[in-house]
Order: structure tokens, then sequence, then C-alpha cells
């Protein structure tokens, strides 16, 4: 008799493609169990009555989220540099001047034209700049590669700017503020935080007043709480640490 | 009988290229005029006497420096993301292992791949982290377009990376440093540093105990002076303002 919340800042896929997935680890899900920053990021243009056109550094699902809710943006996908770039820039570059936020998300085709098209439209000060999440790496399993997570994206488009975005991912308040607003009799003292990253799994449930539970399937293990620990940052220590999700089941024993 | 140097934080030029570019503008031009930061770098890596392959983010000027003096470096220029690169990055992707040192520099061509294999060099503990500059912006005249400067590219590498660079150009130490070196007799008291940039070239001058002057043909102007003088910003302020270079023989008369 538990409810579950799905909670994750990575944008690359739409709420469906999550119940797909789910559905591939024989997982029965229904769409409000997700909070995904795709839908997150639909939800908070709507709550501020967002008007205009989207600049998207994104990918196939945060397209699928925002335009699924009426809003008009720039399709996901490769924007290759041209040759004579700058010239390009300087002289011929469109640019649309309906667009009134730069949203970025997961792009793996971020690239120069995009960080030139974004910091064009930022630099008009009713442009609004909204990101997803600024995880910096995304668990990948290797110990010799990097997967990077949107949180580069996101300090290129705030350097080149100077602007400060705005984040709705872990830990901040946005995403936390909609699982309040879909469960409003939500107890937090009966409540548990599972997550594989402290500072923002773990932060956001401290934030909330939740038990939290670090995972050691991500990026991070005991070795990485012990530092913390040392470091006197409370607000990323673990109520408890597993070392994977399914040691739960014994802890509940 | 004025010394003259010419100390830019573009990388994307050889010294011989600028030379070109002075002729083109009918002034004569010697090697040991030009402080350009893919010179400096070139300069760093032997002064540290750097031993070991260097993975590139950057231009060909910077490619010409390094590899005129010998280093070996991979080549500028595009590097698409494959189709799966999630299975390519974590599976298929080669590092090469003699990589001691991440060089970044300004690159139109920065993509997500160069991200993948820049953080994965730079997890590796004896790996460098080295960057020309971290201007923000380049001035190309326009009101509506930004042209992005190396310091979007060096935040995404630092944030994806969790490292922290080794910046050579304006304001940072190493390129006063070779100036200093290569003329031991310059006078401080005698010596004007003239820029378009405060954060950079004022930040240096100031720094080194020289005469500073804006000029507001780069993207700032009399008005930015205002505001660093309203936030006290002291080392930001030059000494004195033109409009255009050109103006200088009029204050000189």
């Amino acid at each position: 008799g538990k409810k579950i919340r799905f909670v994750t800042n990575n944008s690359t896929s739409s709420r469906s493609q999550y119940i797909e997935k789910c559905k591939r680890l024989h997982m029965e899900a229904k769409p409000e169990e997700f909070f995904n920053t795709s839908y997150c990021t639909m939800l908070y243009l709507k709550k501020i009555h967002f008007k205009g056109n989207i600049y998207l550094i994104g990918n196939t699902g945060l397209y699928a989220e925002l335009t699924a809710a009426g809003f008009k943006c720039t399709e996901p996908g490769p924007d290759p540099i041209p040759p004579h770039w700058r010239e390009w820039t300087v002289q011929e570059m469109k640019l649309d001047p309906e667009v009134k936020a730069v949203v970025v998300g997961f792009d793996e085709h971020f690239s120069m034209t995009k960080i030139i098209r974004g910091a064009s439209y930022l630099r008009r000060k009713d442009c609004l700049f909204v990101c997803t999440n600024s995880d910096e790496q995304h668990p990948c399993g290797s110990a010799s590669v990097v997967v990077p997570e949107t949180g580069c994206i996101v300090q290129a488009m705030a350097t080149v700017s100077g602007r400060t975005p705005t984040v709705l991912g872990k830990p901040e308040p946005f995403i936390a503020e909609c699982i309040r607003y879909q469960c409003p009799d939500l107890d937090p003292s009966r409540t548990v935080m599972i997550g594989d990253r402290m500072n923002t799994d773990i932060l956001m449930g401290k934030r909330a007043g939740l038990t939290t539970i670090l995972v050691g399937t991500g990026i991070e293990n005991l070795e990485s709480i012990r530092h913390n620990v040392q470091d006197g940052k409370k607000d990323l220590i673990p109520d408890y640490y597993l070392p994977k999700l399914g040691d739960l089941l014994d802890m509940l024993k």
C-alpha cells in the first residue's frame, strides 16, 4: 500500500517514454507517477502563463512534452556551424523576434551554432532562461569514460550570456512543488526519498524534511558519503545507505 | 621610439597569421611583438617541460603553434556525435593512453563528442587542464547577435570534469610573465596598457602597475566604466578612456 513517485532530472524522455521503459522492466506505471524535468519544464511554463516561442537546446523528450502542451518551439537535432561562421553570425543568421524563452535540457547535438543562437536570444532582456537541471555527469558505470549531463550545457550558456538560469530539477524547489501540488496529503514524516546522487536527490529530500536513502549504483558510494561527513556538508548526508536498491527488501524485513 | 607589444587572448591565430593580418592593415610587425594565447600556451607547456600527447579543443592557430614546437596533439575540426552516442561512448570510444593534457581554446566545432572525450581525459588525475583564456564574448559590433569567446567552452569543461583549469590569458599572470621575460627592461611607470575589455585588459594592466586606457570600440564603453565605478570595482576602472584608438593621436598632441 505504498505510493511511489519517480522523480528524475533526466530531460531526454517524455512521461510516455518512461512508462514504456517501465513496461520493458516489467513494472506497471501511470503518467501521474512521473516527475521528470521535461514534464516539469512544461508545468513551469504553464504556471507562469508563458506566451511566445521557445528556442530549444534539448532532446526529443523535452520537445514532445512542450509541443504536446501547445508550446511552439524549435526542433531538436544537429545544427552544424557553417564554414564562414563569423560572417554568417553577424550578417545572415536569422533570429525569431517571437522567441521569449531559451529552454535548456540535455542535448547531444549541443554545438557552437546553438550557443550563438541561444546567447543572442538571451541578450534580449525579456527572454527567459529556463533549464531542466544542472547535474554534471550521467552515471554510466565506466571507470574510463565520462557521460556528461545538462550542467555543462547550462554553465556554457550562463557564461556566454552573463545570465543566471532558472533551474527546475532537483535540488531546486520547483520539482518538489509539483509533487506537493499533485500529492497534497503527502506526509514528510512517512515519506522516503531514494536516490543515487547527494547534491540533487539527498539535498532535495533533506530540504523537504523526508527520510533519505542513498543507493550506491550511480556515481556515488559510501566513500563519497565519508567525504561529505568530513567536509561537514550535513544537507548532503543521507539517513541510510544501500549498496543497491534491491537491498531495500532485506532492510524492510 | 616607442616599443609596442600586441597582447591578445584570441587563440584562433598563430603569430605568423597575426603578422599577415598586420600586413593587410599596412602595419609592419615582427614575431617578437606578439603575445597571443596560442603562442603563450606553447610557452607554458615548454616552461613546465610537458611530456605526453595533447587532446585539443581548439582551432588551427593553436594547433599550428603547438605542433611547430614539437608537441603532439589531436587535430582541430568537426567531431560529430554518432547516432548511438551513449553506447558508443561507453563501449567503443577509443581514448589515447598517452594524453596528459586537455588544452582548451576557442573551437567553433565544439560539440558533445569533444565534451565527452575531454571529460574522459580529465578524469585521469595526471592529466593537465590548460585553457588559453576565459573571455565570455567576442566583440562583433552587432546589437542583436552574440559571438561567443572561449569562456563558455572552458566553463562547460570545468563543470563536467569538476576540475579547475589553468587559464593563461589576460588577466591571469602567465601572459604578463611572458612579456616581462622577453622585455626585462620594461619600466611599468613608462608603460601604457590599451585594451577594450576591463576584466581582462585593464585588470591585467592594473595588476602589473601600468597606466591603463580603455577604448570604446569593443564590447565596453563609458557606461560600463560607470557601472564599475558604482560597484566599487577599482581594479577594473581604467585611468583614461578613448572612444576609439585613433583618438590617442590627439591625446598625445
